[in-house]
């Protein structure tokens, strides 16, 4: 397990996002006894995290942040689930936000990928080291070939490949880590609205513009060069029902560069929906290791053996 | 005007889509008193052609269709407006479509630009010349330059650059013709769907995703590299309304390189609304020819002088 982790390392701050992942990240150091400090940043909706230590402030008020982190003893941070871009009022810009505010400003304005590699570096600048999620929880990344019970097709074979080029060709201009396809016709890309949003809008194509009786495959995988500590494409149970409401004949991730949350529960509901779990092997524009459970950029946390 | 095309040409075959784009150009034929034969697939709502001359047919009969325009003397054929792919009933094939079927089967399965060069290439083998409806009708292409009443903020401008990148990104892969951003964020890319269905799905966005004072740009511009003969992205009264529901600040064209249909009523709309309409000069992936109003891919039909 992550034991390893104990014996060298201070306490865990974990800025905490939407969905499944930092609960999942969280229970499991408290089940261990680990020492962790949860981030809620203002509008993050994490009611799972009441009871934890918990630290609640505005985007505004980093100074709280960096001054917490130090009291708890924090030498790391992970940044896990979906993050909504603030509004900033600047009238409530502490002094921390007013020293970074030129640079945190201009971050918000770029693409999900830039904006994260320029908050981490501002905690790196601090003294953080930045660590990723799938490098805290064992068994997150998304096997090699198919892990449920039902066979992709020779036509979604087809058609993950076309979505897995679209996703590349969105990944360079930072937009998107998703996209349908069927019978060969793009139904749909992923932008600011993410995944969920993405099948909702498939499901409510028009009967006439998708046909053949291939269903279509939603493909998730990493922005070509992005930073894997932070905003690894996920998907889980909820991506699979809306999958299946979508009338999709399954999901393709990139093998080992995709996170699966709850692989028991996701493997479940893929098998009762009739839907298919492939892990395509990554046309390797991203370094894997094809020993190494987790993947290249270099570990940022290398567990003790 | 258009005259020079009576003293050499026989009647043109106009496979009418959906939109104004057809309609526009029937009209504009009748005024002119030059010969016109409709055609109108089944599924394709075009009930402006009603009292034209007008063939209606399924798309598993091309027999016909090649027929008719040989006793209506045509020598020419011209798509225009938008088409949804069809769903084929092999059992209803006619001979000439069994003929054309390996093909045409194929076809469907690809991007909109490669299936509609295909298409094309199956009338140039029956001796037919394709028309862009650009060079039927004048002043369909958008000027450079704003062309309405309003101005293009700063931010505005640079919005309508990253959306250009994004689609010329996605233009590669051969996935649709316009993206919208907003403070630098991509809000949607266009897919099979077209571009009402992403402005309505910009309008559906929840109130945390978008912020600054910009409300966004809608870009469109055609794909580098497609055939400008087939398909050229447009705009109308229609995109500036739903552009305005989904609180855009306005609308960029690549100048030269999309319709405009209908420009004094789509400017007045514009104006009322509080959108700039402009027409941003192309990073001349095009071959565009600053001297000529039409663009190259070399001119379909030569106006005599």
């Amino acid at each position: 397990m992550t034991d390893g982790m104990l014996v060298e390392s201070g306490a865990l701050a974990l800025v905490a996002g939407s969905g499944d992942l930092p609960r999942l990240i969280a229970e499991d150091r408290r089940r261990q006894g680990l020492p962790l400090l949860v981030v809620r940043f203002e509008g993050v909706h994490a009611p799972w995290a009441d009871g934890m230590d918990v630290l609640d402030l505005p985007f505004e008020k980093p100074g709280r942040l960096f001054k917490a982190m130090k009291a708890r003893g924090c030498d790391r941070v992970c940044f896990a689930g979906g993050m909504t871009r603030p509004r900033l009022d600047p009238l409530r810009f502490d002094l921390k936000a007013l020293g970074l505010a030129v640079k945190a400003l201009a971050l918000l304005k770029k693409g999900d990928d830039a904006m994260l590699r320029g908050f981490a570096s501002i905690f790196e600048s601090e003294g953080y080291r930045m660590v990723a999620a799938q490098d805290l929880l064992e068994g997150m990344l998304a096997p090699e070939g198919v892990f449920g019970a039902v066979q992709p097709s020779d036509q979604d074979r087809e058609d993950a490949a076309r979505a897995a080029a679209i996703v590349a060709a969105m990944g360079a201009v930072d937009v998107g880590q998703a996209a349908v396809v069927c019978d060969g016709i793009c139904l749909g890309v992923e932008a600011i609205a993410g995944t969920d949003a993405l099948l909702e809008e498939v499901a409510r194509l028009p009967e006439g513009l998708r046909h053949g009786d291939a269903g279509g495959v939603l493909l998730k995988g990493p922005k070509p060069g992005q930073d894997w500590r932070m905003d690894l494409p996920a998907i889980g149970p909820e991506t699979v029902r809306r999958a299946a409401l979508a009338g999709l004949a399954g999901i393709c991730v990139e093998a080992g560069a995709v996170l699966v949350l709850g692989r028991e529960e996701t493997v479940r509901a893929a098998d009762e929906a009739g839907l298919f779990l492939w892990g395509r092997p990554s046309a390797a524009e991203a370094p894997l290791d094809p020993d190494a459970a987790a993947p290249a950029p270099p570990p940022t946390e290398a567990p003790s053996a």
